[in-house]
């Protein structure tokens, strides 16, 4: 009658999206002041303010039928052209706004361009911890997600790279600063992951994508991290960008895919993604909202906020006797359950009102995700729970 | 390298998109006041203010968080809640904000419906004529769009639907007011084909769904002309709609998936549609417009304008000699081609810079679509060129 793969992914949402209605219930039920929950990924600093000042001005000045009308499938060009010489700017790869195409938010980037990548019998690697969408948008093009393990310091498992690739892999997927570990690829990271693929793709004939899920680049917090732009590095490389998380506006749906200016064939690759685009449904990206990212583009909301988040959480749970990565960027703290079932461990801290997600989503039995953006004092009220979970353990 | 199909997709625009891009070229060489664009359904009234009056109190009274943060995946409660109980109140079907889900257009309604209801093998029935991207999104679901003919009044023709009928047939798709005749399925049409889909459904111990494509529900212009409710009709039915054209919005991409309540296993139809959803990469609709659209859920643009239109152009057209469908509504006019090759007529429109679009694209040989949703005095100035193209075939 319908759908069963369908009704399954709708029935049973991702376990964010649970813990994100359970939270609800529950705020129902004792109080929002009593639930924390560090389950979702919804930022919790206001939008800079340019970004509704952006929405006044382009209300007040643009006629109506050009500001709410259709767009080009692709993105308003001069929209694509300013984000392109920014984008130029910052990072020193030469794009044209033909090179861009705006999309509905991340996850749209990311299923526009593995289904205009894919053929049957294609595989996608990525590197555990992974988001777990990922194999949702890699089955929905039809692919195959393969994956492989990080090494300790979170950065990739170079050996298994090695190892897991074959003519049928299609790409590989990566996210840094990463969801859920916090962690940047360094830029060895990317020069070591550029050297294999360029061998691989010389050796097997055919061009081994690096897809570059970008949503939290600007989400650094020590002066020395710095996220390295792919495209400097590697030639067959696409960047899956998303407003959401820079500007805190997820529920505008915003962002963008850019095509490497200098890949093999890009313009049948960018067709693809029209092509794609189109038939997932797409039509264009929300035009007003393209037009305020475009004039936002670049600036971030306060940062401080996840910053003094981080610093406070992380170094709390280390004392506390958690083991945690250090998290360079995102907003997410990634911790050792201190049992073996990471499930139990979860359920645990519920007695606590504390809503943690089980790592075992992301490809990581034993870990658990804390998303720190939340207000501070959600974290200040939430550390002496997390420490009696802690004793419950001793 | 890349998915073909994709490629050919987005090189090979649709052939209205195509002409759009042509438009615009040729708009910067002779000047846009002479190029005559009848390809598009982009809306040329501008929004009712009540639109840019949501958006501008939405940003002023709304906490920035709240207002650009993800909503729900199926939409905002809320605004599911009021859209819903507004449906009740103006189409007498009880339906609740769980039987809604928002979506990014009409597209986005379509390729999801479609996503949630098809397994292998399914086929979808449309009649022609009909808007070519539902080619597009049934393959896309993985499924056989079956094309029948309609009638001589543009009305299903129902002989061919008994004949078509089988149990590979998962549902039919039917728009109307009908992208591009401009025609409306009478009462009479709906409850036919509800008796023709309920003997069909019970016959094969499974439903026939119908889904309901209706962006132009509102854009009738006779007092005479009602667009009868489906879900009145038959129990097993969907309607997707988009706000694009009744509030002249058609780049904030925001409309609605209606699963009948009472549908045979509702709540799990309503599961798939999620997982759709999901699938697809579309997290939720954007969320301000969710807020506008239910704002201004009911009103319309100022529609005065697409009547005159309307009625300039068809009796012009008709008093030069053309064979022209009479549009009771959307804002199309379904003209037969002065001969037999319409691509040819096509053609031969262009040197007198009138923009039309082949009705062979809509399942229509040897007729041409006008997009009359212009400014009204670009239809006076078009009706000399239109005259003088019939004066060529005389």
């Amino acid at each position: 009658m319908y759908n069963e793969s369908m009704y399954r992914l709708g029935s049973k949402r991702s376990t964010i999206r649970e813990i994100f209605e359970y939270a609800k219930k529950r705020s129902a039920e004792i109080g929002a002041e009593n639930v924390f929950d560090f389950s979702i990924g919804n930022p919790s600093v206001p939008a800079p303010s340019e970004v509704n000042e952006a929405i006044a001005r382009l209300v007040q000045e643009t006629p109506s039928v050009a500001l709410h009308g259709y767009t080009s499938a692709q993105g308003d060009k001069e929209v694509r052209e300013k984000i392109a010489a920014n984008f130029t700017r910052r990072f020193g790869v030469p794009l044209s706004g033909d090179d861009l195409y705006m999309t509905c938010g991340a996850a749209a980037s990311l299923t526009i361009t593995l289904k205009a990548l894919s053929v049957e019998g294609d595989e996608f690697i990525v590197f555990a911890p992974y988001f777990p969408e990922y194999a949702v948008f890699v089955k929905n093009a039809g692919a195959k997600l393969t994956v492989l393990p990080s090494n300790e310091n979170m950065q990739p498992d170079f050996e298994a790279l090695e190892k897991a690739l074959s003519p049928k892999v299609k790409g590989v997927l990566i996210n840094s600063p990463n969801n859920p570990s916090g962690v940047v690829y360094t830029e060895k990271t990317i020069k070591r992951l550029a050297k294999i693929l360029t061998e691989k793709s010389g050796e097997y004939g055919a061009p081994i994508y690096l897809i570059s899920d970008e949503p939290y680049r600007e989400l650094v917090y020590d002066a020395t991290t710095k996220v390295p732009c792919v495209m400097a590095e590697y030639e067959n490389s696409i960047v899956c960008y998303s407003y959401s998380k820079s500007l805190s506006m997820p529920g505008e749906r915003v962002g963008y895919i850019a095509v490497n200016p200098k890949m093999e064939e890009n313009r049948a690759i960018y067709a693809a993604i029209c092509g794609a685009g189109r038939s997932l449904g797409f039509v264009c990206a929300p035009a007003l909202f393209q037009r305020v990212a475009a004039e936002c583009d670049g600036l971030t909301a306060d940062l401080s906020v996840y910053k003094r988040n981080r610093d406070l959480l992380y170094n709390a749970l280390q004392e506390y006797g958690y083991t945690c990565v250090y998290p360079d960027g995102a907003f997410y703290l990634f911790v050792k359950a201190l049992e073996e079932d990471a499930a139990a461990f979860c359920e645990r801290a519920k007695k606590y009102e504390l809503l943690l997600v089980n790592g075992a989503d992301f490809g990581a039995a034993g870990w658990v995700r804390v998303a720190y953006c939340v207000q501070t004092e959600r974290i200040e009220k939430a550390l002496p729970l997390f420490k009696k979970l802690a004793e419950e353990y001793k």
